[in-house]
């Protein structure tokens, strides 16, 4: 496996769980440093700015800058610039908005409804109705939907919680038409930035000229199958969602399977650089 | 067209604009009744109960009494007795709450995670994160979902705001499953009692026998749908949503058209009593 130069990882469910590190991972991190693996940092999590996200990981003794952070919240903001808009109506959290300012928009809470302004939704943990409306006039009157991500919940303490992905099914039914048969059909957003889709590491990938990379995550159905729409090389670890019985299930019914399984970040770094 | 003797008037765009009655709505309902015709409401109105609508209703002048309506809040309540629930949680206005409350459940905010518990979708303009949480963790616990409708939107003075269908993607795509193309796929509720299902008004005409029935309606992917579901006559008034100009459309892509099509409830009336 030396032939992996460059190491991407998910963040909750392979370095941490919630506000828990997981066990070595620092250490993991750091013996990979020393021993030539470039580290980056690749995850949904849409509420925090990529320099919330690095503090974070500061905290739990794991070295780490903005710019090995690929986030959903940057690459949405980064999307936004891109494709020209000039303002954003936000569902989401500070550290999406954050984002969005710093790639040179204005966040606006009372939008203009003309071609300059995007919606831009993400976890919002304050979400209420008169936000879904503003949300829903907007693209009812045809301006573009960034989603950053589609997930449907996340794990919490005592739980799973709505995650930005239930938030948008309300925008998307909102926006739904109803069929010949009297069923409500969800209109999608226009982009869809976060895992499983490519486009969150794609660009990143091909600006860097980077080839030899392995992804790692702790989810089947995203993780995995976001390295193999990339088409690039996944290790499944176990300490996160994903459990070894859920390999073979996977592998009959979505015909994806993760290149190499291991425990734990720790297992994956002893054969890394052994 | 002598041989109707039950009609069944949609509330929004053939009584009344929101708070606007239509005109000679009032003067039409009195000459039908005195001409021996049967008068029902149906709507998919949950955020009022029948006794509020009955009362709405007598402050345009027109005689009503709860026993004429059919609403969508009132069918949940019935539904979710007969389905021997004892407690709902309730994303809901009072409307929703007080039909659940005469039908003889317990509206909890803090619910029991048990079978005897159900969820019940109305519009709800307080909405919030925390009610979508419990609401969500409800039906990933395995407890049923009742909607008293999936209307994406409904018109305000300003515009179109969110509506109970809207409200219900949230918890329709944090229930969702992720295809194996990445792509979120919503969960649908367990029952929608609204229109166009024929469920909202197909008991209440078998009960009573009615078999000369005509429904008359402003929308014709609703309305016109849910009477040729319910296999009853229909009549497309052009007083709310439907333009003269969709009918073909509708007939074409939908294959539904009305009976009978009258620009308002008076030229109804007066082609009725004729």
């Amino acid at each position: 496996m030396k032939k992996f130069e460059h190491l991407f990882f998910d963040l909750d469910g392979v370095i941490y769980l919630g506000n828990k590190p997981i066990e070595r991972a620092a250490s993991s991190i750091k013996l990979l440093s020393e021993n030539g693996f470039k580290i980056y940092f690749v995850t949904n999590n849409a509420t925090k700015s990529r320099s919330q996200i690095a503090q974070k990981l500061r905290g739990f003794k794991i070295k780490a800058n903005k710019n090995q952070i690929i986030s959903s919240a940057f690459a949405a903001a980064q999307l936004a610039k891109k494709l020209n808009f000039s303002e954003a109506f936000v569902i989401g959290e500070d550290g999406l908005k954050k984002e969005l300012l710093l790639a040179g928009l204005k966040v606006s809470s009372k939008p203009k409804f003309d071609k300059k302004a995007v919606l831009v939704s993400g976890l919002d943990r304050n979400f209420n109705y008169n936000q879904l409306k503003i949300g829903l006039r907007l693209i009812l009157s045809g301006s573009k939907w960034i989603a950053c991500n589609l997930d449907p919940t996340y794990p919490v303490e005592d739980g799973i919680d709505p995650g930005a992905g239930s938030l948008a099914g309300a925008l998307a039914f909102g926006a739904g038409k109803i069929s010949k048969d009297g069923l409500l059909i969800p209109t999608y957003p226009d982009y869809v930035v976060g895992k499983p889709n490519k486009n969150l590491l794609s660009d990143f990938l091909k600006e860097n000229n980077i080839k030899n990379a392995l992804y790692v995550g702790d989810r089947i159905d995203i993780d995995v199958l976001f390295a193999k729409n990339l088409a690039i090389k996944s290790a499944l670890v176990l300490s996160g969602i994903s459990k070894k019985s859920d390999i073979s299930f996977y592998k009959k019914h979505y015909n994806i399977s993760p290149d190499f399984v291991f425990d734990s970040i720790a297992d994956l770094t002893k054969y890394l650089i052994d």
